[in-house]
């Protein structure tokens, strides 16, 4: 049987430049899985049930939360967004290790309830950096630029609450910090199955 | 100022291969300290003192000790080696990482006085490549050899007081295992300058 694979929370501010880390993650290490959300908004035009998310009915959505169906879920703009629990476990069982790209009011309801989880802070190198790539993405406006750097600057305040920060400055460095991340928790005493010490002490 | 140097703490059983993935280490990585013993036993020929071992005269050594000047210390054959606190608390606050290769005892007494350093245990693929492994060096007697696995299968059950451990199946691997630990134990918030949040909190 395989070990245990890890759940690798990607976590930090907007525009510190998670999802780009996901998605190099996902193009460089083939046996990643990525963790699909459910949702209760309809599914865009080409979103695909079960690949894009877990398109769910309201009332389903709120059953599963109720029986503890989500490792964390959120509300946004009327709709229901959570991380099916039972998927990410099915996974992990099998081996897989999982990526799941999050806001910090979700990380850290998934550190509550799956604290063996590898939570990473993605950080952007400065405020100034941060606000610059907010500006230069060119969807939000003015007020909503100000919004999100206020909130930004809250965020980092939580940066202790994770096992590691990642400064993403320069792309491939973020990327290949995140990867010896994963290396060396694999080589935890507490994840491993230690099958020389049972050995040795007759279990 | 540079931020603090880790203290990475090579142990594991005799013939696991600690010896081999140090060297390794220092080669690649240039900007790596080795920790120096001290020692009261005579200098061999060719050895340097502050090189290859501190040499101290007997009580030297004992007031050192006395005085918490060690991170470890142990007798053998009569002569006492230790750990000097004072050289490796030095480059660390410079901001070397520092290698240090000892066996499970001494590893054991380092983290009780330095429990930040990174303890890593260095463990054989199995038990009989262990023994290929002693008896392939044809230094030892049969004798030492029964003794050497026995210590060994004892000393594979502190496993679980380490940090990490690294299987020295295949020498490239464990040796990339051992920077990635590295490279993570630096992406620890405790271990780092939280500059950015610090910034946002006013500090």
């Amino acid at each position: 049987m395989a070990e245990q694979g890890l759940l690798i929370v990607i976590s930090g501010p907007s525009g510190a430049g998670k999802g780009t880390i996901c998605s190099r993650m996902m193009e460089s290490e083939p046996e990643l899985r990525y963790s699909i959300s459910a949702t209760t908004r309809p599914p865009r035009k080409g979103e695909v049930d079960g690949e894009n998310y877990f398109f769910l009915e309201r009332e389903e959505f709120v059953s599963m939360r109720e029986t503890g169906g989500f490792l964390e879920w959120a509300e946004v703009y009327g709709n229901f967004y959570g991380t099916p629990r039972k998927n990410v476990e099915l996974m992990l069982n099998q081996g897989y290790d999982i990526i799941l790209e999050i806001d910090i009011q979700g990380a850290l309801q998934i550190k509550e309830k799956f604290p063996e989880g590898v939570f990473i802070f993605i950080e952007p190198p400065s405020l100034k950096e941060l606000e610059t790539r907010i500006t230069k993405r060119g969807t939000d406006s003015k007020d909503v630029i100000a919004r999100r750097m206020q909130e930004a600057s809250k965020e980092l305040k939580y940066v202790t609450e994770y096992d590691y920060v990642v400064v993403n400055d320069c792309l491939e460095v973020a990327v290949t910090r995140v990867k010896s991340i994963i290396v060396a928790e694999k080589c935890r005493p507490q994840r491993k199955r230690l099958t020389l010490t049972n050995e040795v002490m007759g279990k």
